[in-house]
């Protein structure tokens, strides 16, 4: 926590505890609504009930609850009477008012929209028909877009009248049926004589995206052409929102948290639940029964070799490290693809060289990690033999788990199965499986040379 | 990839080895210069250096260098004459240029240096001097910036005149000593009577960061109160450079794959490597050594109960399992902390309940695979003493390893170790190691029964 948020906090508790609440206010008054919201990660029930209420200018509070992460308002809002809610949620731009109600309880949600005026509860039905993870879902419908047939002057006038419209860098220019035409930018706007018609001047070559557009591929665009704002159409072209860079922001930084959540099997849904420890087992518990259910497999394995491993105990040392490099190498691969995938910067094209390059670089560290294990093994149990077996079962588990890490993302990829869930326990499992093989096998075989 | 760069991309090289450099030319004139990036990750050496050959606009070449990855840059660099380089260099914004020659060979950008031209080397090599993370290292130095002594109508005529300038959304305004004073956004200027002064009617409030400033933390600043441009200052306020939300995107997803690649014991320092096995294996290799380390630990650990296991070898079964899942538990509380202080959704003041909850959940999730895998053992060896002896151990393991995944990150990052590069070797060796030490305590103790 930053200074400034902790100087603030400790100022909001200290008024709070006085029930000083026109100071309170006053310093509400002054304080950046992101701050606002930054505060509530830190208070206790009772002291969000009284800091949300004291927020009078109800623009502020709409966008101090529209800031506040999913899981501190879910609390809140069972803490405020509906009038208040159903209040502030009209006077939010109407996605995030959707991106809200799509987080209460589903009772709650249906009591709000009830008692919402009819154009606004209207408008959010219609957003929410789009799936969350869309363009259609996280555009704003509230755009400033220009008819093409006025001229520049007409164009400034009606920009200079144009109220609460946030952040206008791009004017997008439509036909008479609202079909997107074109963009300019405001520059632009200055620089004509003021009498031309905007279908003169206004730039055709406008990256747009259609409402079921994937929000990842949303913010790739935004990212590869560095624009602040992306059109949104519907089939026939037609202007139907628009999504600006900070949205973007917002989603890269979900999908981010999102892909490293799902690599250790846990899911970024549980942000929702807070500190609801049941709710969170939950979320992660089918992962861990799958990995738990490869290791029973594993073990099957190891008890499988009994034989050999009665004979020649020494073998139990290296077990561990067999397995766990095996795991470390493979999820290292898989990573690299996975994110790659997510990226952008790998995809089936260029898979063919990641996986030789992958395979070189396992090969190469398998024969490092081989030695310096085998060394090990021969200093340890007095056995050049061991050392040969454990050293060249390293070597070869750790290439074979390096291939792992490649083939098992792309697979599921390929099947339509996200790789960021799917490729880590599988990855896991496998290369313990492989790695208990190739180690027991090779011992079997040398058995005789070991005693 | 998508079908409009498949599309080009089998045409240029239709038309490269056709050698019809006319109809190259026309094509590539009509290509935005990021999908023209784009292709140069498909093309091979030979293939590369001619369609950069064929790019005639010198500012589109410049464009199209500057979106083209490092790894794919740094071989295209190798196969083209220093002359052009520079040339090229020279009509790039200097921040770009800048990244690109600190991600040359040391010899060539030094050769690169000397043949530029004297006030562009200066400029660059002064903002050479700012550590590449930093908000100086990603600023760019060519804003606009208007005198707070003006008229709006001076400003709007300002302007106009004004070339070349990327994006201008937000209008910083200074004193006569280029000390920060305020903002304007392009809008407000337009709103006001021409003749009024930008001293009345600049805002104050400007978020501001030094040049110092962690790269990570201005996207953090940017995202928080969802703006456009930063302005970077240095210690007296004097307006330095901007950094624009496109080269914050760009910084966010740079960090999110860092963070990612640490976890996993990768470095993203690795994708400058491209395919080069050699430098990406070393660059892998110590985070695999500590662990190796680790697991040889555990291994001696498992030699040193070597009596009780030769008494009762079915014990065998269960060792993967029970190291395996505390491996994942720890890694999954890991990660949720680690990802939580990069986000800034945890910090040492929410510390305590993260790890109250992660106990908690640690110990549900373990009471539910103590009890299956218990249940396992029953079954397969007909030994309920077996089942209870696995089922504990594997619960208390579990537990204690999800604390651990609390403790680790955070105690890394009290004493300032990045706690996404340190967490994970460190979590999931000592988890193998406790996870051992249970079960096979618990396994002597009850060694009697288990026969």
């Amino acid at each position: 926590m930053d200074q400034k948020v902790q100087m603030l906090l400790e100022t909001v508790r200290k008024l709070i505890r006085r029930g000083a609440h026109p100071n309170l206010n006053n310093l509400l008054k002054k304080t950046h609504p992101a701050d606002i919201a930054h505060l509530f990660r830190y208070l206790d029930l009772k002291e969000q009930r009284v800091l949300f209420h004291l927020v009078e200018d109800v623009d502020t509070a709409a966008e101090v609850l529209s800031e506040i992460e999913h899981s501190v308002s879910a609390q809140l809002l069972e803490q405020i009477e509906k009038e208040t809610i159903v209040h502030v949620l009209q006077h939010m731009p109407y996605d995030d008012a959707v991106d809200i109600i799509q987080n209460m309880p589903e009772e709650l949600a249906e009591e709000v929209l009830d008692s919402m005026q009819d154009d606004c509860s209207d408008e959010i039905e219609q957003l929410m028909q789009y799936q969350e993870d869309t363009a259609g879902g996280i555009m704003s419908t509230e755009i400033f877009s220009l008819r093409e047939d006025i001229t520049a002057r007409q164009a400034i006038e009606a920009l200079q009248e144009a109220e609460d419209v946030e952040m206008v860098f791009y004017l997008y220019v439509t036909d008479m049926y609202n079909h997107l035409v074109g963009v300019l930018s405001l520059r632009q706007l200055l620089m004509v004589p003021p009498g031309r018609c905007l279908r003169d001047i206004v730039s055709p070559d406008v990256i747009s995206v259609r409402a079921d557009t994937d929000q990842e591929e949303v913010a790739q665009l935004v990212a590869k052409y560095n624009i602040l704002a992306i059109p949104v159409v519907d089939d026939h072209n037609k202007l139907l929102g628009i999504i600006t860079v900070d949205d973007v922001i917002d989603v890269m930084r979900q999908e981010a948290t999102e892909d490293i959540y799902k690599m250790a099997g846990a899911s970024e849904e549980e942000l929702m639940y807070g500190y609801k420890s049941f709710k969170i087992a939950r979320l992660r518990l089918p992962w861990l029964l799958v990995n738990l259910l490869g290791g029973v497999v594993t073990g099957y394995l190891m008890w499988w070799f009994q034989l050999t491993l009665k004979e020649v105990i020494a073998l139990i040392s290296f077990i561990p490290v067999i397995t766990g490099m095996g795991g470390n190498v493979g999820g290292q691969s898989a990573t690299i693809v996975v994110r790659g995938f997510a990226t952008g910067r790998i995809d089936f094209t260029t898979l063919r060289q990641v996986f030789f390059k992958e395979l070189r670089v396992g090969l190469i560290m398998g024969l490092v990690c081989g030695l310096v294990v085998g060394g090990i093994a021969i200093v340890w149990h007095h056995n050049p033999y061991l050392g040969l077996v454990v050293g060249s079962a390293m070597t070869i588990a750790m290439t074979v788990a390096a291939t792992m890490g490649v083939l098992a993302p792309a697979f599921f990829k390929r099947i339509g199965i996200d790789p960021a869930i799917a490729s880590t326990p599988f990855v896991q499992t496998s290369n313990d499986i492989t790695g208990i093989l190739i180690y027991f096998g090779m011992a079997t075989l040398f058995i005789s040379n070991l005693h």
